[in-house]
């Protein structure tokens, strides 16, 4: 099973794909757009790091263990028994009825009250990115996203041509005050922006949330610059500290567009997510998922609808938020033991990720191999920027392996950053990161 | 349960969309794309027609009503208990291999010798075409389609601002010297042509299927020319006379893609289809699917694994020819019993769909909301040209109805007709009709 938050470190932008176009007899023929698609956004771990030996951390899978399998299959074979020639067959392009009134009471627990025909149904969170960016979206038109952000929306942001503007994070999130500076100097260019994309709550791969007055601070900058918003939201209830903030959608209606998915909250498998909208844009969804797949997965949407409607979901989300709490603290335990001095990292209250600034001098791109072979896997932090920033981070996830094998990776990961301060030492530092032109590039690290 | 395949009159390409423009906010911000997306390429058919009192001769929807619904849920339930949390999970953005696999052993059915390496699993065959456009057309590059072709594809080779082109068919389909001569002469006005749209079994909407020989003709021409073929093939193995042809893919390899799908052959609900590819362009494929979707639907792949690998596939597509050869046998008796003088139409030896041309006069289009209040529905025939065309065609469907309801139908349909004629003969005929700028422009129908 491979695993699509993952990274291949041998497919980096700056050769992906390239290799073998002399036997490629297409290649004068693709569009302009397959230019800027490049593999580095989502794909396979590189093998090795898929070995069991190796600790890897640099996954996003949730951990579905817990799932109770048997009660799910019985579930699905009953609804095939009593309603499968409708479930297997072509359904509506918005998705169906059912769903997107259970989607509006998974919704209200982030205190958005939304109705189902503004909400459409999607292969994916991901897919509700790729119909986002392809109902807005023209050449060299301007995403705004935080720095750093999640890297498979910056692959699809570019597949589309589009240009990408990174805003600067504070350790409460985004900047309110960069993303005014950033808007307002890209339109004195005479750049037309599109939309901010966010991830307010535990960002991917930061770690960081916006507490709830910074939700009202952007929305206040959106509204003075009439900006639209792309709130993305997958680990939202995945809540380990506290309770479910409110989603930025429950505070402004019609400058929102929401992502949900059940990836996180029941099972990625089904391909399942969703788009709240406006209704206007709501009306676009609809014409481009249709064109895109005629209709999403409809065998899956009456399957999670089953499962919401005959499981405890909310009691399977507290389960899964104590499964995470527990990772989450061996990761922080075991970064606190094992880092050396001069290393840093926030301290995520919820989501699956941690995110690391390493010592002056150590790149941890080029340190990847050395840490594969000391068997812990990690994903690069330029892999988060548009702009080839953030070789000094790292992204850390605790979502998929036991606490015992966190700790242990935090372990190998320790000594490998060790060794390469002490290379340094010896041969000199040999700094080529190259410098980003945003002020305050990355999130102000939790120094720990 | 709505059919992503039928027609809504009410949102065709003139006015779709745009009456709620004054209302949108974002009416300025979409992208140019936007603006070519049209609810008419699939959608709904207009609620009416749903009503049981009418037989609809509209939809595409294939009818499942034989599937052993008991068997595929104790199937389903037995591979959760098995294997849930492998299934649930995100999967590989090409599809799972052990699918992969099968499919090359559903192919062989036509002759296609193929390495599961070169198949990429799509969210149904529609993101195959969505996919395949995605990666090879710029706007205002040229795809070259039939006189008729189908709605679905015509809707997405618009959404991607390409220009389409049609090839006149005959009684055998595509005619190779008209894709010669068109090809010839939009190079010669220095047009990008990407590429061939064809479906050579059971042409959605013209019921004509290329004999082996026109296969080798089109081939030839497209070598001579250096044009790729992208073949959609997704009634192949549904004949209802004979055998299955072998597909041009089996003959050419490394001009032709191919696209697949479960949809007919098992059930639509599930979306899975595939890409077979040069391996080059697997390659974008797969960068696409993963900017797209991550990865197409892992639980429905293992699902439809799990039916291929457990149950007689064979046997149920045996099963499937008899019930439509049943209905295509009704739909040409009632047509044969009913229709007024002057209408001719194609006889499909497979697939889902007869092509019929009225008599001179009658607009189907504008016959439609008559037709619907004598309780039978259709697709008029423009819905299946990018140019405006086709007014005095229809698409009829026999995929769902029963025998008796499909004989019903056709003789509502036929007095519909009759009171057209006799409506004209009596005001004169309004023949408004647009001229098609093909020297051939539709298929040459099968006078019965």
């Amino acid at each position: 099973m491979t695993d699509p938050h993952s990274f291949n470190p041998s497919r980096l932008p700056s050769t992906g794909g390239r290799s073998d176009t002399r036997l490629d007899h297409y290649v004068d023929s693709y569009a302009q757009r397959t230019h800027k698609m490049t593999a580095s956004a989502v794909r396979s771990l590189f093998s090795v790091a898929n070995r069991p030996e190796v600790v890897s951390l640099a996954g996003g899978m949730p951990n579905i263990a817990d799932l109770p399998l048997g009660k799910v299959g019985n579930l699905l074979d009953e609804l095939i028994q009593r309603d499968g020639a409708r479930i297997m067959q072509y359904g509506s392009g918005q998705g169906e009825l059912q769903i997107r009134e259970q989607i509006c009471e998974v919704m209200a627990e982030e205190q958005i009250r939304a109705h189902p025909d503004d909400v459409v149904i999607t292969a994916g969170s991901q897919q509700g990115l790729d119909l986002v960016t392809r109902i807005f979206c023209d050449p060299d038109d301007v995403v705004l996203v935080e720095a750093p952000s999640y890297v498979g929306a910056l692959g699809t942001f570019k597949s589309y041509q589009t240009q990408i503007s990174h805003v600067a994070m504070d350790d409460q999130g985004l900047d309110p005050d960069a993303l005014r500076q950033v808007v307002t100097s890209l339109r004195d260019q005479g750049r037309r922006v599109k939309f901010l994309y966010t991830i307010p709550n535990f960002n991917n791969p930061a770690g960081i949330t916006q507490p709830t007055e910074r939700r009202r601070e952007i929305l206040q900058v959106a509204e003075d610059l009439d900006l639209l918003i792309v709130e993305d939201n997958p680990y939202g209830l995945l809540t380990i500290d506290g309770e479910p903030l409110p989603a930025m959608r429950s505070m402004e209606t019609d400058r929102v567009i929401y992502l949900g998915s059940f990836s996180k909250t029941f099972a990625p498998g089904f391909r399942v997510g969703w788009v709240l909208a406006p209704h206007a844009v709501r009306e676009k969804l609809v014409l481009a998922q249709e064109s895109a797949t005629l209709c999403p997965p409809v065998f899956s949407q009456f399957a999670i609808s089953e499962y919401l409607a005959k499981h405890d979901w909310r009691g399977q989300i507290r389960q899964y938020r104590d499964m995470y709490r527990e990772r989450r603290d061996a990761m922080l335990q075991g970064l606190t033991e094992n880092m050396p001095q001069g290393t840093t990292w926030t301290h995520p209250t919820g989501g699956f990720f941690v995110w690391v600034t390493l010592p002056q001098g150590v790149d941890s791109q080029k340190m990847l191999p050395r840490a594969v072979t000391a068997r812990v896997a990690y994903v690069p932090g330029d892999a988060f920027f548009a702009d080839g920033f953030g070789s000094r981070h790292m992204r850390l996830s605790y979502c998929f392996p036991t606490p015992e094998r966190i700790i242990e990776g935090t372990r190998r990961l320790g000594e490998v950053i060790a060794d390469e301060m002490r290379i340094n030492e010896v041969f000199g530092i040999t700094d080529d990161h190259r410098l980003h032109s945003n002020p305050t590039p990355g999130p102000s690290p939790d120094i720990s």
